[in-house]
């Protein structure tokens, strides 16, 4: 199984940005998350992968879905990963993708807005 | 006042991403949202900005806490207007930002994971 997770530890990171100033370790690890967020296609295949049945996708039902080579959905795959949004392993053929939850969590946290400012 | 707000509506928008597949149309919004995030400039930017005293923050006081140009900063600003993520207005001498709230909310809530999934 291979887990490449950047999440860092909760007291550098995720305080929600209406709270405070964002640390820059914490300003780093953020924006490597978002900046892999920031794909159309991206947020198709994590969106794919985290309402999946059984919570994970195999990449043989992920590239039909799109009108894109295998390559490339496989390049996108690698920057979720990176980015520690998913995580993934390989079963005989395919690979099966989960989406980090807890990332998800976090990174929802951040850009979360307290009721009254 | 200076609005480019590109929130949809939310019949289009803001589905967490465990609940079901992103529509195109909203991907595409939430993508423009998360790369302009994908900086950790940026980040710092609108969290100084959300969590500014009266909420609101004046550029004569953002571009100090950076070792950037002033034009780097504007245009770091610029790119988060232009995601919606802030508004802007110029009052004499100066430009005031204010965070876009319900824009944060908005991506925020794409994010969020259900307890079980």
């Amino acid at each position: 199984m291979s887990k490449q997770l950047t999440v860092l530890e909760p007291e550098v990171c995720c305080a929600p940005l209406a709270t405070a100033t964002v640390p820059a370790e914490a300003a780093a690890d953020l924006a490597l998350a978002f900046k892999a967020l920031g794909d159309p296609v991206r947020l198709q295949l994590l969106s794919m992968i985290a309402s999946a049945d059984g919570g994970e996708a195999c990449v043989c039902d992920l590239t039909p879905a799109f009108d894109l080579t295998g390559p490339t959905i496989s390049h996108h795959l690698k920057v979720l990963r990176e980015a520690g949004l998913v995580e993934s392993d390989r079963r005989g053929t395919w690979v099966w993708y989960r989406a980090n939850r807890p990332r998800m969590a976090s990174l929802s946290a951040v850009l979360d807005i307290a009721p009254t400012a």
